[in-house]
């Protein structure tokens, strides 16, 4: 038994930000397995079969994929941003792991611009020292490793990308994620609240840890935390968000 | 006084990886600015002025492309990777600090797929949770920062992704970094050197913390170190490396 998955990322949503990579797989797939509205902005052919899911349960779609891979059908498993980020990739392995047939099968892992990545853009050039990425999603892990992780981002000063930070099921995370940093981090600290960065409903929002009003996040944030270096520029068109690639020099 | 200036990452090397935004922000430039094998590869037109430099000075070549803005040129200054992680956005941005007439320029920053996350394609799915990136690099910032960064993302068990770890000027540093994370995390914890992914000379090594060979590693490598929740998947014609989205399940 054989089979082929490409495991692809579609970027944050602008077509200009999915790679050729991806394209060149997605057209070479029989067949498409995605959470709908991905599956609906790709304009698949007629003999191509889509294979829309919602967007949780992504073990069985996992599975799912690798079953029709198993039957001979060119396979893509498509995420939005990059696959290994937040997203598909790890759900795939995890299945493989649990299959030794599906081991030998041939995995291609596409990656993508992923929304931290097209925050930044937007933003100037928050990422531009050390950084960690941290989901508040605690679906899948105790909200304790989510505080720890907190605390040795503020610990190692890096600047911090929050991925997945509400939903219906858990809206106050993202306001316990926040008391935990205030009482950590300087309240004088950058924060970017970005939404949607390259889809419809675009919007930045600059302030401080200490002024940051986290009710305003929805899932489709991506919140950008600062270091002690990170710092606002203003004075333009526009306001930017800097983290220096030289460290203590004002000290 | 006002001027254009795109800042625009290249993808790991693969012209599969460069985003088609990048592609038109490049076609649309009448100046293009960076490192020379990059502006090698771009295929630049005869209308297009190439201004190649080495890889260090990125302040001056920062500042360069600027003052050609200044003149009414539509300058790219471009990146490998991400322009955003390490790379040339932030110098950019240091120079716009620097000088207030240059903040009323029109700045466009044009996101790239990162070495970490083509290296993570390759391997699977390693940055599968949540991860750190740290560069090694003490050019900018102290080793002490360095030390403390890696100690921090130890105790908060997260996967690491370590850029620009060698160099003929400090070839120790990625000797002394897995010293010191040897002396906090298991020797098991799983280990990959990803060395010049989607260019010539592709290799990747799979390994474990107690068992890694520093000395193999140069700069043109990436390096991935796992949580503890970091694995490979064997058994296959090849081996995975995975860090699951569950957190604590065996436990």
């Amino acid at each position: 038994m054989t089979g082929r998955v490409a495991i692809v990322g579609l970027g944050p949503g602008s077509p200009e930000w999915m790679t050729p990579e991806a394209s060149t797989v997605i057209a070479a797939a029989s067949d498409v397995v995605g959470y709908g509205p991905y599956l609906d902005r790709l304009g698949l052919r007629e003999d191509q079969r889509a294979h829309p899911s919602d967007n949780r349960q992504e073990m069985e779609r996992a599975r799912f994929a690798l079953r029709l891979a198993a039957e001979g059908r060119a396979v893509a498993v498509v995420s939005g941003g990059d696959p290994g980020v937040f997203a598909m990739a790890a759900a795939v392995f995890e299945a493989i792991e649990e299959a030794p047939e599906w081991r030998r099968f041939d995995i291609r892992v596409a990656p993508g611009v992923t929304a931290m990545q097209a925050a930044a853009a937007r933003l100037g050039a928050p990422l531009g020292h050390d950084f960690c990425a941290i989901s508040l999603s605690d679906n899948l892990k105790p909200w304790a490793i989510v505080e720890r992780r907190l605390r040795a981002a503020a610990e190692g000063d890096f600047v911090i990308a929050l991925y997945n930070p509400a939903s219906r099921a858990r809206p106050t995370r993202v306001g316990d994620a926040f008391a935990l940093l205030q009482g950590v981090k300087e309240p004088a600290t950058p924060v970017a609240f970005a939404r949607a960065v390259g889809r419809a409903g675009e919007s930045l929002t600059l302030t401080t840890l200490g002024e940051a009003d986290p009710s305003i996040v929805d899932m489709a944030t991506l919140i950008v935390i600062g270091s002690s270096e990170t710092r606002f520029i203003e004075g333009g068109a526009r306001a930017w968000m800097l983290t220096p690639r030289a460290y203590g020099a004002r000290r």
